[in-house]
């Protein structure tokens, strides 16, 4: 029993260059994008392209003892891809076929591993999108959505990953091949088992086929941008939309750090001084100049220092670049103040109720001060969910440390104002003591029972998402 | 062992008119309004008010060895709420408090025996409200519709339950308390265990409280009628009415033998001589008007033998009055066909592609006229749900065997073209074949141990939803 017989076991069974031993290629997936987490080298990275050869690769890993590591695009942000040593990965990446586009239907099924900037590329002539829009939607997978259950921008008007997934196929610990759901728009027969596995990070089963349901393609967005002298403004601003039933399809914040830090990054004559900016687009069509100046004047109203909308699509699609910038800017800021490669991000993510939002912003400046350390926040505030982005000197154990305890800290006041611990990008081994927090004991029972049930040996993507017992 | 013991000591523990063993209230607590279905007489019904009631019950009961029925106000429609002989019932209407509701953060928190109407009241003044509307919604209660993962009207625009419930409190087979989920918009903290239980008619745990999304209330309506001569005719009309990507709120289907009942029960001039009547409508707010007219335009190139569209919301109300007397009209139809009260219905429920609808209802129609039954079709067209409901003569054997037949042949003409056994009636006794036949071996045996791994004595609602071994 080990992962060298077991690798000969593999290479008989699979294709040629289905079984991969490269140094270099391992070394190259051991882990996804998130900080902090710990990760080993993979004895092997298998690279199948038919559910048949995921169910082979599982059963043998299984008779073998050797636990099985999914693996999409690896821009996860929670440590849920990260390998352990000797453990065999499975990347999904060359299962990139979209089965079937069905515009009568509003559906598609396709394999895990097509990215989401393909599928979106091919839906466009049906006038059809998939709405989640993850930040890494240029390269991420299907399958890694359906995974963690991604998010993005879109979601305080079109939800996450989970609102879309009709159907799955799963290849189980044992190796058998399940189906769960349906085709249709509605179904309730019997347990919501595409729910259970969407979200579960690879713990539960290896999904090899994706049946989504599709919305039609929105009317053009108009946008505009507020700027705020203070966090509550801000924070009023996003209670009075959503008091007065405004649906706006983009509703982000980028704080005073990030602003600074994309201003410094990429010259756009932001108001730097400004305690936050909201970016609000709506996709109403026939009305959607109503429901902007709607918009418009509930800004103004909570204190907006001023406002911006745009005039047309170009405009509007300037007005985004700035968010979308966020993140490299944030890295650019940590890269400048610590020279030599050291500076780093941790890229964090918390959920709170919308009332709580400025609350929580002005807690995470407290602590980033009273820590010494740079946090950027940027936000999709319609949700009320939040990328703290804390900037580290990689090379500095203290800083790293300090690092750490802003973001233990910054999980805490999440919890403290009724928050989760994670909004959208997963727990994996990141968060994986903060669920156990979050859940109690009884979820946490709850938790390992249904993961024994499904994986009594512990095979898939083991120490990831459940809390340990006791 | 044995119930005359646990009642004793469920009287000892709650609180005095708590434990009922009148046996005229036992008979009344026996069935849901399914047809078809067995159910017994329970031991006892039990009326906890609180969480911890509900603990002590659940607790006893399993000390017992005694099944626990939950039941709310049993208007389900597959027999998911019927006793078995002996059984203990847990009838969750007392629980009927509505704990919070918070605006701003567009959320309640609700008891499960809430009743749908009251919610509805309570949040009208707040402009909110949770879509999910079942026929039943003036009587049913929250806790039905969570536990059955109920739909209604809305769903083609708004989705069903499960889009809507952020949080539960459920106690386990055990006796203890969980909580899932949270009271944020966005959250992936764990396995999906709020959608879990969602649907799962009691089977796994007792649920106790509900976290609600809501949405804003949309602005009136507008609300148009199609007449077709043709099945086919209406099917285009809906399959264009998707193609072109319009949001109608509300698509409904009446059919031929329908629209003839409606009509013998309360004449309203409806064309009793089409196939089919469309009804729709569109609650887009300032672009409603606009949006109705393409539905009109795409009904009429569809083929619509005559469309007409409400002027305002009085006539909208009249226009959805004819499909809200859909049910009493077949009922009173079939106490006409079969005089002395033993005219009865089975009520149906499938879903099936969009545009499979068509080629559906010519099957129903075919298989109706084959076992000369008389079967009129409502449906969520929009969604492809369809309520096929068989009128059988309850005192007449050969009559019930007939209908039983056609029930079967439409669920598998369902299956047969990629549909479902049950788009939101959900399974209960009604349609446990038809799901281990729609799940398979492997679908039937991750049921099981999903089950087992949360109930493992079998004490919640033996007998439903999951497939037996083997």
């Amino acid at each position: 029993m080990g992962s060298s017989t077991l690798i000969d076991a593999l290479t008989g069974a699979l294709p040629p260059g289905a079984v991969l031993t490269d140094p270099d290629l391992r070394r190259s997936h051991q882990r996804d994008e998130a900080g902090l987490c710990p990760a080993g080298l993979p004895a092997a990275v298998v690279r199948p392209t038919t559910t048949e050869q995921v169910a082979t690769t599982i059963t043998l890993a299984g008779q073998y003892g050797v636990p099985v590591v999914p693996q999409g695009a690896r821009t996860g942000l929670a440590g849920g891809a990260n390998a352990g040593d000797g453990a065999l990965v499975l990347s999904l990446t060359n299962m990139d076929q979209i089965l079937e586009i069905d515009p009568l239907n509003r559906l598609a099924v396709v394999q895990p591993g097509v990215v989401n900037a393909a599928l979106a590329q091919a839906l466009a002539p049906h006038r059809l999108r998939f709405p989640p829009d993850p930040g890494s939607w240029e390269s991420s997978t299907i399958g890694g959505n359906v995974a963690t259950n991604a998010g993005g921008m879109c979601c305080v008007k079109y939800g996450v990953t989970s609102e879309y997934v009709l159907g799955l196929e799963v290849v189980l610990a044992g190796g058998e091949v399940l189906r769960t759901g349906r085709r249709t728009p509605k179904g309730v027969a019997g347990y919501d088992l595409t729910r259970l596995f969407v979200g579960s990070e690879g713990t539960l089963g290896v999904i090899t086929e994706i049946t989504l349901g599709l919305k039609p393609a929105p009317a053009e967005s108009l946008t505009l941008v507020a700027v705020f002298d203070t966090t509550a403004a801000a924070g009023a601003a996003v209670a009075a939309l959503t008091a007065a039933g405004t649906t706006p399809s983009l509703l982000e914040l980028v704080d005073q750090t990030h602003l600074a830090a994309i201003e410094a990054y990429q010259p756009m004559g932001l108001r730097t001084d400004a305690a936050a900016l909201l970016l609000v687009a709506v996709d109403t069509g026939a009305s959607a100049a109503a429901d902007l100046a709607i918009v418009e004047q509930l800004c103004q109203q909570a204190g907006a220092a001023e406002v911006y909308a745009a005039t047309d699509a170009t405009e509007a699609q300037a007005l985004l670049a700035a968010r979308r910038l966020a993140y490299h800017s944030i890295e650019h800021a940590a890269a400048k103040a610590f020279p030599g490669g050291n500076g780093g991000v941790i890229v964090d993510d918390i959920a709170v109720p919308r009332t709580a939002l400025a609350e929580v912003l002005d807690g995470i400046a407290r602590i980033a001060a009273a820590r010494q350390t740079m946090v950027g926040v940027i936000a999709h505030a319609g949700d009320g969910n939040l990328h703290p982005n804390i900037v580290v000197d990689r090379a500095d154990p203290d800083s790293v440390a300090r690092g750490q305890a802003v973001f233990d800290e910054i999980m805490e006041l999440a919890l403290s104002v009724g928050g989760t611990s994670t909004g959208e990008h997963g727990v994996g081994l990141l968060k994986r003591q903060w669920l156990a927090q979050e859940l109690g004991p009884v979820g946490g029972r709850v938790h390992q029972a249904i993961k024994h049930a499904l994986d009594p040996d512990n095979l898939l993507n083991p120490g990831k998402v459940v809390p340990p017992p006791g």
